[in-house]
């Protein structure tokens, strides 16, 4: 089942949402663009291929919600549909691309108000169909890195729910368990939003492929006492050197695989590697809201002291940066990346251009 | 305020109750040592310091338990009551340190059983003030390497609560500031149990020192863009060679430490170090109930999968071990010992012998 689906009968988007798994599994509705808008400032659904394709059926339904009878008319009520779905979560790099796409798509048009409805829907589907398929090619690249009986180290979550369908860095991992190889699965936690114990156990457990939750400073443990042969990881923003910004405490997570001669990977579609970008220094770094740290209860009762919940007195860095030095290779649709990526990694992006 | 107390007037041990804080400080009464027993079994009591003191206590009750009219029979009830208490954490070194200490006074003693009940008890109180002795020396030594304006990451707790009072590396902390430098504490939070979250962040908030708590994985964040300028941890068990066993998650710490050149000190009684380890590949790791890390909730609701928690899908290991390499010097009540350890460490050892 995909993240994000569109509904053809009843001309409306169903999306998981992901606020609440694991403890309850249920696909919300929306039939306006707006209330579209809104799930995805709330974070119903996330990761960035996915936030990308939900912004495409928002303007799809845009379309169907607009009365204009002329392609004029149409053409501004989508364009004002783009700019409060863009709003919805200005960062997300995946979000301004799919739009751009279908603004372009409409502003080339001709033909009538309802074959254009028709064509925006149908391009909103190919976003979507589009990221599966990239995810399947990154995933066959990938599975060859890893041999039978491996136990792998998944940080955050990069499957299904952080796409459209089958992931990223957990793609990988999942293919090469269609292929048959036995595969087990140490899934870091990942504080502070414990995507990994939340949702990468959850999609592991649906699968069928063997997993453990650890805590995500006991990596270490494993990689030094030969527990674990190799870490796969997503990234949110690949620099031209290779350097890879992702989810917080994938730095310690490739010092620890490095130090211990064990091969650490960054899945990462052609789409997220910028390449004006020199080096991971440029990137931006996100620090979100301390309660994310300090909200946390075990036995029913609150884990940190009230006046530091009352005091805001955590931090919370939601990305960092993993030096290239660090990372074995660069997993992309089109291939896989090796050292020296200012290279390398150039002539795979520049084979989807 | 200690964290296991002797009280004169109405012969009892109080101890503070750590499984409950920081949301509830409460004192426990132990009036006869099985009970006492059950509390350090329970982890009312944790820290093998404290552990040690609170094991003292527990045989001075047993005197005065014990009707025993004559010394032979005082020493048998002695002998049982210290089998009992040995039994309820036989792993914590300082347990058995501190029984073997009272046997031995009891075995040599000369003079009437009330007198002896009076010189365990004594001897109790000697065990419970050198501990906090130690702790300060340590602290003494240790804040030498604390800059004015420094910010510091503190692993676990090595606070009072770890010990009878004052604390290791948190005592070196705390020295810090009371000599009037300014010192920032980013406290990891110290995955699964959180003893940085709740006690060391409960710590620091009663002793006015600056702190924020940080998840474990984005302590590398901190050391990589500069703005943490030492490390300090404790240890349960160092080997001969400076190898540091202690609580999961300094082995990735003393990587990121050492990554950005930033120094990083273990705070070590010479009581835990182990010279007939030549390394710390002898020292075992505890490995500890799944549920520990599965156990928890966010806005009232599970994090982790039913089946994950039902299955016991997670692993937990208790410690890990920082290769000597990693670390930069190692504080003792007899000073600080710098590499080569398989030298130096072994001198300031000796010093105490």
């Amino acid at each position: 089942m995909r993240t994000v689906i569109w509904d053809d009968d009843r001309q409306l988007v169903k999306m998981i949402d992901q606020r609440i798994l694991p403890a309850e599994f249920k696909l919300n509705e929306y039939k306006d663009h707006r209330r579209l808008s809104q799930a995805i400032r709330d974070m119903v659904v996330r990761g960035a291929p996915a936030i990308g394709a939900a912004a495409g059926y928002g303007m799809a339904l845009a379309g169907f919600e607009s009365r204009a009878g002329t392609l004029p008319h149409l053409r501004a009520d989508l364009d004002a549909a783009a700019d409060e779905l863009y709003a919805s979560r200005p960062t997300a790099v995946n979000l301004a691309w799919a739009l751009t796409r279908i603004k372009k798509l409409a502003a080339r048009f001709e033909g009538g108000p309802d074959e254009l409805r028709a064509a925006v829907l149908e391009e909103a589907q190919r976003i979507a169909d589009e990221d599966v398929e990239i995810n399947r090619r990154m995933a066959a690249h990938g599975a060859a890195l890893i041999e039978d009986g491996d136990t792998v180290i998944h940080h955050c979550n990069t499957g299904a729910l952080a796409t459209v369908d089958y992931g990223t860095a957990l793609g990988v991992i999942r293919m090469a368990h269609e292929q048959g190889k036995r595969v087990h699965v140490l899934v870091d936690e990942t504080r502070p939003r414990l995507q990994g114990a939340r949702l990468t156990a959850w999609e592991l457990e649906n699968l069928g492929i063997s997993y453990e939750i650890i805590t995500d400073n006991a990596a270490g443990f494993f990689l030094k006492t030969g527990q674990a042969h190799r870490c796969f990881v997503g990234s949110d923003r690949t620099a031209a050197n290779g350097d890879v910004g992702n989810k917080i405490g994938t730095y310690m997570l490739a010092l620890a695989a490095h130090d211990n001669a064990v091969p650490f990977y960054a899945v990462v579609p052609t789409s997220t590697v910028d390449l004006d970008l020199a080096s991971g220094d440029e990137i931006p770094i996100e620090e979100r809201d301390p309660q994310e740290v300090l909200d946390l209860q075990q036995a029913g009762s609150w884990v940190t002291p009230d006046a530091a919940r009352a005091g805001g007195r955590a931090r919370n860095p939601a990305f960092d940066v993993t030096p290239a030095r660090l990372v074995t290779g660069i997993v992309t649709e089109n291939g896989i990346a090796y050292p020296p990526f200012v290279e390398n990694l150039k002539q795979l992006v520049r084979r989807t251009d």
